[in-house]
């Protein structure tokens, strides 16, 4: 603490991210990164725009990269925000378009840089319990409020909500806006997207660091219409005009450019998380039903801390969040098959040796 | 407008970049982006970086290349903070540490982004005007404050402030803190950097936009006492854990590796500078005396808005801004010896055929 710290600075409750630990040789399952390369295309592409243009400023409308998204997506650019990471883009969501009259509404257990958010921007928030099941129920949300934000599905538990439930949200709160956070969305839940034509209070964001293996790049979105989007651009070009790199903004609009490579990453990913499942609930772990590259499990007789320190002296990390209501589940980044085999075999050898 | 915006979004003036032309052939002397290539070694190191590894999020702490910055300063990486360009670095100054009781000051004509910053985070300002010959007088900023903004040298002006007179107006306000942008210092100022070990309230802000030739990486740090760093951590760290990809990591260590050609550069530019002035004023322009990689110039007889716009028929575009005191002035990048020339010949042209 220093007498020159603004208050804004002496209130904050940082966010901590999962660990980047710097020794090779780890099972690294505590972060939720793709445990497969990037397309050869975006390796190609970044390859290639490795040159003297460096020297200049990159486009700081991203206007190809909106161009290529949009094109994904079956939307038109002015619909399309583009941001360093979809944190970048949640922490301009924030002021832009969740700091309200009233209270924003998020679940009690969710993303845990929601709250860091509305400590940064002087945002007043009620957080609604999830079911006993950790599931969100929409009636919860039927209340006064400044703005909703979900992440479906929802972190760190992996479950998800359907389509036919956002729309009952949507329906029932047309006053305020609606965030979709969807980091996770294409490993198994159903994304949002074809709702923003007729919702215009929804916004939708994706990111490039989970399907598309690019959490080294830095590219996050939103998808929603052209108002909300306006509002972003407008932050964003009141705060730096120039988020995204020559580099990133290359490699970026190359992986909307290899469907193959995507499709077939999710799906090994999808059947790994699946093998994975079976193996826990083998091992006597109750594990929420997930359409995320992670799984959220406990077990029914040992402690998750210790569990997670044994795990870490065979060398392989998952992350345990020392948070009411969950402190007794580990969060598993789903890895490779064979990386899945390593932390169930980690895992049996803890066991035994109760 | 949308009644979704917050009254935040509503109240915003966005900052506006120079253009960045989508046309080929141009002499693009408008943005003060170096005319040089980056470093070899630099290209070197982002190449060696594209690799598998982009699956996996970067260091959020940015650790080598804190290193990298502290060893190149000779201070300590606990007095080196980075972000996704001095912009986003500037972004995090405002409202951890400019953000007080009393207004923070900064000069009536400086970087048209300190206002935008302070609208975004809710700062009242004063702004002090600059002398009759565009020059800071520091007794005009013996005030009360809530913190001092300066550009040194100063944009678009180029003028530079002698470390004698930085130390003074640091003697005079030992109770707030003083940022001195130094986006062009490598030009022809002092930096104030050796200052920071007896002023804890001294935060200087670097970039590699400029000097080291890496517009399109987009890194920038800022160097100061470790408490004034621990705020702006505390900040960063509330609003995107990742803001530097694994690629901008990667070249910016380099770019501090190669001082020869961090030298070499900067040195020509300066030359080509003296080049430049020397023929605008032979032309019949008033050149401000510049510390900087562009230069501010009027011409006696011929409107600066109207010079732009026939320069821009040539193909070469300068940077003009309709703002009082300065609307005759015409803002000037320094380019190659051979860019410098063709803006001289292009102005030689318009102005004969006045």
């Amino acid at each position: 603490m220093s007498r020159f710290w603004s208050d804004t600075v002496r209130r904050l409750t940082p966010y901590v991210p999962g660990e980047q630990p710097k020794l090779a040789n780890l099972v690294k399952l505590n972060t939720n990164e793709n445990p497969y390369a990037p397309s050869p295309r975006v390796l190609e592409a970044l390859r290639a725009a490795i040159d003297d243009t460096l020297r200049l400023y990159p486009d700081p409308n991203a206007d190809l990269l909106k161009q290529a998204i949009a094109k994904n997506f079956g939307v038109v650019p002015q619909q399309v925000f583009t941001g360093n990471g979809s944190d970048e883009v949640l922490a301009h969501i924030f002021p832009a378009l969740l700091r309200q009259p009233h209270p924003i509404l998020f679940p009690d257990i969710t993303y845990s840089f929601y709250p860091v958010y509305c400590g940064l921007f002087g945002i007043e928030y009620h957080t609604v319990p999830l079911t006993d099941a950790f599931e969100i129920r929409v009636d919860d949300y039927l209340q006064p409020n400044g703005g909703i934000i979900l992440a479906n599905p929802n972190a760190p538990t992996g479950c998800a909500l359907s389509l036919e439930n956002i729309e009952r949200l949507l329906d029932a709160n047309r006053d305020s806006v609606v965030v979709i956070d969807e980091a996770y969305v294409d490993f198994g839940a159903q994304s949002s997207i074809s709702l923003i034509g007729r919702y215009p209070n929804l916004l939708v964001v994706q990111t490039l660091s989970k399907s598309r293996s690019l959490a080294g790049l830095r590219v996050g979105y939103a998808l929603g219409h052209a108002d909300l989007i306006e509002a972003l651009e407008r932050v964003k070009n009141s705060f730096n005009s120039y988020p995204l790199d020559r580099l990133a903004l290359a490699g970026a609009i190359a992986a909307f450019d290899d469907k193959d490579h995507f499709e077939k990453t999710r799906r090994a990913i999808i059947a790994s998380r699946e093998r994975l499942v079976a193996g826990l609930v083998e091992l006597g772990f109750e594990v929420l039903p997930s359409s995320a590259n992670f799984v959220f499990a406990r077990h029914a007789r040992r402690d998750a801390g210790e569990l997670a320190l044994a795990l870490r002296g065979r060398g392989i990390i998952v992350r345990h969040f020392r948070q009411p209501r969950i402190e007794q589940f580990l969060r598993i980044t789903v890895g490779t098959d064979a990386q899945c085999e390593t932390l169930l075999a980690g895992l049996r050898e803890i066991l035994e040796t109760a």
